[in-house]
C-alpha cells in the first residue's frame, strides 16, 4: 500500500500555507481599495479549511517515504496549487472562463508566463500582484517553500526535493537538504528585494517594480503591460535583463559564494557555457537584426534582453521577435529548448544536460576513431557515471516524445504550423511567448479550451520534468504493494 | 598509419563500376537519339581512367580492414559517386550551375529526391533515367552493389557493410554477409521489374514506368513530371503507393521469406509497428482532410499515398500537403523523422530505433514506479543489450544536435521559419518535399548556393547516419597510428 496518509498530510500542510500566502495579494487589494480582496479571502478560507481537515485526518502516519511517494506528492501539490491559484482569477470575475483561470494559474506557478488575458492593463492590482507572486512561489518550487520553513520535515524530505528539483544531479551541486534550502530561499528573497529597489530607483512605480521583480525572480514573465517591457526606459530594460540572467544561474553557485567557496562557483562549466551561449546568441542576433534598429546601443540592448529572456525561459520582451529574420528566430527557437542552468528557476532542458549530451556525443565520435581508447565523460571536475549518462540520454528521448505527442493535440487547432509548433515548445519549456499567432505581443485568449488544457498539462510536465506527472497518471502507482 | 592503399583501392574499383553503370543512361540517350549521350560517355571515361589509375597504384595492399577504414571508405565512396553522378547533369548543359548539378546528384544517390530543376518536363530521357537510376543504386548502397557482385571481397567487407547500412543492429536481422547481399540484390531487382510491368500494364508508358519504378525502389522520389504523381490514374497511384510501402520494409524479411523462414518474418515487431503506423496515420489524415476531397476513395487514396511516401521517405506526391490542415501537416512532419524500417532503402530515424526508444522510456517509467523491479528491453524476441540501448539513445541525441546545427545555417536564407525547419528536416531524413516554399509541388531552385551545399551535406549525413561523414571531417582519423 502506498503511504497515502503521508501524501495527503503534506497536501493538507500545503493548503494551510497557501491560505497564508493568499493574504498577501488580499492585502494588496485592500491597500488599493479593490473588491477583489473578497475573492482572495474566500479562496484563503477554502484552502485553510480543506488543509486543516486533511491535516487532522492524516495526522497519524508512517514517516517512511520512498521515491514514488515523492513523485506523487510533487504532482498532487502542483495540481492543488494550480487549482487554488485559479480561484481568485475566476471568483473576482476578472477572468470569466474557468479554463482560462486555470491556464493562467498553471502558467503562473510553472513560471511560463503565457497569458490568456488580452488586456492586462484592465486587471486590478490584487490580481496583477497574484499573477507575479505565483511565479515567485513556483520558481523555487511550491514544496521547497514548505520544506524550507516548516518544522517537521527532516531527512525524509529529500525525496520530495529530488522529485521537484529541475535538472540532472551531477558533481558538487547536490540536491538540497533542509538547511541549504532555507539559505537558498534567503538568497532568493534578497536578490528580489535588490531588484525591486533598482527598478524603483530607475523611475518605475513601486507596485510595478514589485510585480516585475517577482516575475523576473521566478523567470516567469507576467507583467503589467500588454507590450511587456517594450515601453520602459533603457535603464529598466537593462536591469531586468541582467536580473533575468542572474536568476537563470544555478542557485547553488550563490550558496557557494555565500559560504566563501566562490572559487568553486567560478569553476562551474555550466556557468561559463551559459554565459558564452548568451554572449554568442546576443552577438549573432544583434548582427542579424541591426538593420531593423536605429542605434547600436538599441540593437545590443534589444538582442541581449530577448536572448536572456528566452534562455532563462522568462518570456518578457522588448521587441516582437516574430518580425525578426528567420536566422534570429532559429536561434530563439533553439534557446527555448536549452533553457537556463540546472538548479535555477529557469525551465527547458537545462544547460548542464545539453553540455553532457554534447560531451557524450564527442566521446562517441572519439571512440569510433580510436576504438581502443578508454574515454570517460567529465563534467564539473567529476566523471559522469554511466548511470547518469543513460538517464540524461533517456530524458532527452522522453522529452522529445512527449513534445511530439502534445504537438499532435495542439495541431488540431485551426492555427498555422509555426504557431502550433512554437506554442507547444514554448509551453513545454515554460518560456511563454512563441511565434506567429502566439508572438510576444499576443495572448493565448483565442485558443480553444482543449488546447488550453493540453498546454496547461505541457507546462506542468515541463516544470516537473515529466516523470512526476506521468507517474501520477499511472493508476498502478497508487496502490502498489510495498 | 591508416591503410590508405586499401581505401583508395576500393575507390578505384568503385570508379570502374560507376563507369560501367553510366553506360545504361548512355544507352537510353542513344535510343532516344539525344546528344546527352556524349556527356555520359565523357563521364564514364573520366571515371574509368581515374579508377584504373587508382586500382593500379593501390594494387599491393594489406588486406586488414578496421571499422575506421570502413567509415572512411563509405564516406569517400559517396562523395566520389556524388561527384561523378553530377557530371552528366552539368556537361549536358541541362543543369547549368555546377552546384545545382551536385545537389541533384547527392539528392539522387541519397534517395532524397529534392530537385533544383523547376521544369522536369524539359529534361532529356537520358538525364531523367540517370536521376532515377542514382536512386536505385543509392537505395541499397553504392558499396553494397560492388560487394555483391565483385569477386575479391570476402569477410573483410563486413566493416564496409556495417558502416553503410542504415538502422540499428538488433536481433535476427544481422548485417549482411556477401552471399546474403547478392540474394538481397536479386530480390531488389525482381521487385523493381514487377513494378515496371504493373505500371506499364496500367497504361503508363514504358520509359515512365522504368523511371518511376527505379525511383520507388530506392525510395527516392524523382519522376518525370513537375506535379509528381498527381496527374496519373488511381490505379497507377495505388501501385506506386503499395510498392513504396514494400520497399520501406526491412529487406531481410524478404530474404527470410525466400529462404522459407516466412513465419519469422511475420513475427517482426518492426514490420507490425510500421504497418500499424501507416494505417493509423492514413486514417487520421483521411478524416482530417475529407472535406477537401469529393469522394471517400479519393480521400483514402490521397491520404495513403502521401503517408506512405513520407514514411518511406520517398517523396512522390499526389497532393500539395502544404494546403492540408495543421494536424495533418503535424503527422507528416513526425513521419519524416521516423522514416521506414531498418535495412530497407528508406531514410529517417528508422522504425526499430523509435520502437526501442519507446521501450526504453517505458522501462524508465516502470523503474520509477517499481524501483526494485528488474526489467529489460526486449525487441524482436531478444533482449536489447545495454550497449545497443546506449548507442540508440546517443544516436538520437547526435541526430537532433546535427539537425539543429544544419538548421542554423539554412535559416540564414531569406525564407520563412516553416520553410527553413521543414527543408532541413526533409533533407536530413532523405524525404524530399517540405512545407511552405519547399512544398511537394515546388523545387529547391531558388535557394542560395550556400544552402544547396549545406543541404547536400545534410542529405549525405542523413543517408550514412552521420558518423562516416563526421569521421571523414576529422583529420586525426586519417593518420592515426595503428
Amino acid at each position: 500500500m502506498m503511504n497515502s496518509k503521508l501524501v495527503f498530510g503534506v497536501i493538507g500542510r500545503l493548503l494551510e500555507i497557501l491560505a497564508a500566502i493568499l493574504l498577501l495579494p488580499m492585502l494588496v487589494s485592500v491597500i488599493y481599495r479593490e473588491n477583489t480582496f473578497i475573492s482572495f479571502l474566500v479562496t484563503a478560507l477554502i484552502s485553510l479549511v480543506t488543509g486543516i481537515v486533511l491535516h487532522i485526518l492524516c495526522r497519524k502516519h508512517d514517516r517512511t517515504i520512498y521515491a514514488k511517494e515523492g513523485f506523487l506528492i510533487v504532482a498532487l501539490s502542483w495540481l492543488v496549487s494550480s487549482f487554488i491559484g485559479s480561484l481568485p482569477f475566476f471568483l473576482s470575475g476578472e477572468v470569466p472562463s474557468y479554463i482560462d483561470a486555470l491556464f493562467e494559474s498553471v502558467s503562473g506557478f510553472t513560471t511560463t508566463g503565457a497569458s490568456v488575458i488580452p488586456d492586462v492593463e484592465a486587471l486590478s492590482h490584487g490580481i496583477l500582484f497574484w499573477r507575479s507572486f505565483t511565479h515567485w512561489i513556483g520558481g523555487m518550487g511550491v514544496l521547497v517553500f514548505i520544506i524550507a520553513f516548516a518544522t517537521n520535515f527532516t531527512e525524509r524530505s529529500i525525496h520530495i526535493l529530488r522529485a521537484e528539483m529541475a535538472g540532472p544531479v551531477v558533481g558538487k551541486l547536490m540536491p538540497r537538504a533542509k538547511d541549504t534550502t532555507k539559505i537558498l530561499y534567503i538568497i532568493y528573497i534578497v536578490m528580489t528585494v535588490v531588484q525591486i529597489i533598482m527598478l524603483w530607483a530607475g523611475g518605475m512605480n513601486f507596485f510595478e517594480s514589485v510585480v516585475h521583480s517577482l516575475g523576473t525572480a521566478g523567470t516567469g514573465g507576467f507583467g503589467t503591460k500588454s507590450d511587456s517591457i517594450a515601453g520602459y526606459s533603457p535603464y529598466i530594460q537593462w536591469v531586468i535583463g541582467v536580473f533575468m540572467l542572474l536568476f537563470g544561474v544555478n542557485f547553488n553557485l550563490y550558496y557557494l559564494i555565500c559560504t566563501k567557496h566562490g572559487k568553486f562557483a567560478l569553476k562551474s562549466t555550466e556557468l561559463w557555457v551559459y554565459i558564452c551561449m548568451i554572449i554568442i546568441a546576443t552577438s549573432a542576433i544583434a548582427i542579424n537584426i541591426s538593420p531593423m534598429y536605429s542605434s547600436l546601443s538599441e540593437t545590443i540592448r534589444t538582442s541581449f534582453f530577448n536572448v536572456t529572456s528566452i534562455t532563462t525561459t522568462t518570456g518578457y520582451s522588448t521587441a516582437d521577435f516574430n518580425l525578426w529574420p528567420t536566422f534570429s528566430k532559429g536561434i530563439i527557437f533553439v534557446l527555448m529548448f536549452i533553457g537556463g542552468c540546472a538548479g535555477s528557476t529557469a525551465g527547458g532542458l537545462k544547460v548542464s544536460r545539453v553540455v553532457i549530451l554534447f560531451k557524450m556525443i564527442a566521446r562517441e565520435v572519439r571512440h569510433l576513431i580510436h576504438p581502443r581508447s578508454i574515454s570517460t565523460v567529465r563534467f564539473e571536475g567529476k566523471e559522469v557515471e554511466e548511470h547518469t549518462q543513460r538517464n540524461i540520454a533517456n530524458y532527452f528521448a522522453v522529452y522529445m516524445m512527449f513534445l511530439v505527442g502534445l504537438l499532435f493535440i495542439v495541431s488540431l487547432e485551426p492555427f498555422d504550423f509555426e504557431t502550433a509548433v512554437s506554442v507547444t515548445v514554448t509551453c513545454f519549456n515554460n518560456v511563454g511567448p512563441g511565434f506567429s499567432f502566439a508572438g510576444p505581443m499576443a495572448s493565448y485568449s483565442e485558443f480553444s479550451n482543449l488546447s488550453k488544457i493540453v498546454l496547461s498539462l505541457a507546462m506542468l510536465m515541463g516544470r516537473l520534468e515529466i516523470f512526476p506527472i506521468v507517474i501520477f497518471m499511472f493508476p498502478s502507482s497508487w496502490n502498489r504493494k510495498k
